[in-house]
């Protein structure tokens, strides 16, 4: 009687011993691997006083890109099919945009037409539907958009692909004091308007590519910002570590990207002294989520290039890569 | 006996209040008045839960100009001194500039030449010494020159020269849970140098006149950002709103300036709902400080204006005046 006591006892306390550390586990949704090991032996070595690598709280800073880095990028990226879904409500206010490529085509097809355009007919669409309004009105509009928005794969809420994984990340990133950044090639505007709710990242906390605004006095005599189509920040490649110093002004310590368009701010986040994490996300994945890039042959995105040489690239400068196939148990939040 | 004890006690408890009261001032340089009562009011109703006024403490911004709002201006902006005490270096390394004016007027003048250069002739020299160097660098650079630069009328270096009772504004506002932000037409990258050892204001708060940088990659393949002498935010008037929008992506709360400069800041901040503060700082105190702009009849500055229709404008549209002689008990802290 005693001996089973003692057992039971002994399985007890193994049980909640488990419990426990899957309690304690920041990151649940990764399977055990060098990508997990090397983000919580960052972290562990970044925040731990009396670490030769120790970084002190206030430069605890973390850049990651949006569009196949924190949420699904494929087949298209949300915010171009936000713009498509735009066309008519700015034809009509402008009907003589009705006879002008590329508009002519998208009135015609809808987001089918994104097959057919140049990436300068999508900047042009781009410029066209995400200015003109006010500021307030505009996020107003793109929340609006969002809640009844659905994916054609998952038909779901865009804001619903978001990675699990990477939601965990974040997460961890600022219980040990990181400031998470976003860092994208989208509208600085358009992510502001939900990522506070969806990645806890306030508005602030984003780098984007950024329009202008123009201010003036409203019928009441309040002032008001009009987004104005003149782009200040192109928010790729070079630009994405020319934006960091131009809204941060500090250089990151981790940073987290998937394209040829996060080369840059990966580079400049490894080139600083310390510890320093760089992480690039592989979709390796064609039945959770897609397969495209080096390892699969395919043709590379109109709006984004995943490149052999890319990923070439990482093992040379000590970037790690994450497999959405082998590093991640879960994808998305509803699976 | 018994009533000595008692009214011994009664003095202790007197005294005891009093020391706490003092102690829990929290703007203890402050002359009681209406533009204290202002500061305490507006923090009082926008923190305190279930006031109709309540701000959520993600909103709480604060926005706050710099020369002439949190430090002496006059009598020219310590960044342009920093720039004329600059030029020998940039001609010596650009020898043509040599024969160039302003740079010809500035070598035989040094800082005595400000007395004769347009506003365009500032910016030349502004950009000239102002690019070409790494960021790291320059912040370097700046950080070394006020260690040892001296101002003209107090010897001090210039960072002492910040006013004592905005500064506990500043502490004021973070104790309770407002973000502080420079909002600067100075360098953004010069105010970076210095305002969080200053100011306790970190670089990603600092929004100013900015230029951009170039990505490239140094000798040892390790990517650098340099300064480059391209315009891409004038952080002054409407720049000053626009600029709010772009960095910070949020209405400001409160607002503090001091001139035309400021203006736009100012209204923006007055335009939203709910309770919003925005001060303007009056130099009326010769003594102290300096005595400039409508209330002295004095010829407005080159680089900021303080018009008797700011001062007008402030009546009508509910910004409160802080009057530097009858608000202010101490200017500095080193008095």
């Amino acid at each position: 009687m005693r001996a089973f006591r003692k057992l039971a006892l002994g399985i007890l306390l193994l049980a909640t011993g488990t419990l426990a550390a899957r309690a304690q586990d920041p990151l649940p949704s990764w399977n055990d691997g060098a990508a997990k090991k090397a983000i919580v032996d960052f972290v562990k070595t970044t925040t731990t006083e009396g670490s030769p690598q120790f970084v002190p709280a206030e430069e605890r800073v973390a850049t990651f890109d949006q569009d196949g880095t924190l949420w699904v990028e494929k087949p298209i990226y949300s915010q171009f099919v936000y713009c498509f879904d735009r066309v008519p409500e700015v034809v009509k206010a402008r009907p003589e945009l009705a006879d002008v490529e590329p508009f002519k085509t998208v009135m015609a097809q809808g987001r089918e037409a994104i097959a057919h355009l140049s990436h300068e007919d999508l900047v042009k669409i781009a410029m066209a539907t995400l200015s003109g309004m006010p500021v307030e009105e505009f996020r107003e509009e793109v929340r609006k958009w969002l809640a009844s928005a659905r994916d054609g794969r998952w038909k779901r809420p865009y804001t619903d692909l978001t990675y699990l994984p990477m939601q965990e990340v974040l997460k961890y990133l600022r219980a040990n004091g990181y400031k998470t950044y976003i860092v994208t090639g989208g509208g600085q505007d358009f992510v502001r308007a939900y990522a506070e709710k969806t990645y806890g990242i306030p508005p602030e906390q984003i780098v984007g590519t950024a329009i202008g605004t123009e201010y003036s006095y409203g019928k009441d005599g309040k002032p008001v910002l009009t987004k104005e189509p003149k782009l200040i920040l192109d928010d790729n490649y070079a630009g994405k570590a020319e934006g960091i110093d131009l809204m941060i002004g500090r250089r990151p310590y981790a940073a987290f990207g998937n394209s040829t368009g996060d080369q840059q701010m990966l580079e400049y986040t490894k080139g600083g002294g310390g510890s320093r994490l760089a992480m690039l996300v592989l979709h390796d994945d064609a039945n959770r989520e897609y397969a495209y890039g080096p390892a699969q042959g395919l043709p590379d995105s109109k709006v984004g290039t995943f490149t052999q040489q890319l990923y070439d690239e990482a093992g040379k400068a000590g970037w790690v890569v994450i497999s959405m196939k082998s590093d991640w148990k879960k994808i998305f939040g509803f699976e």
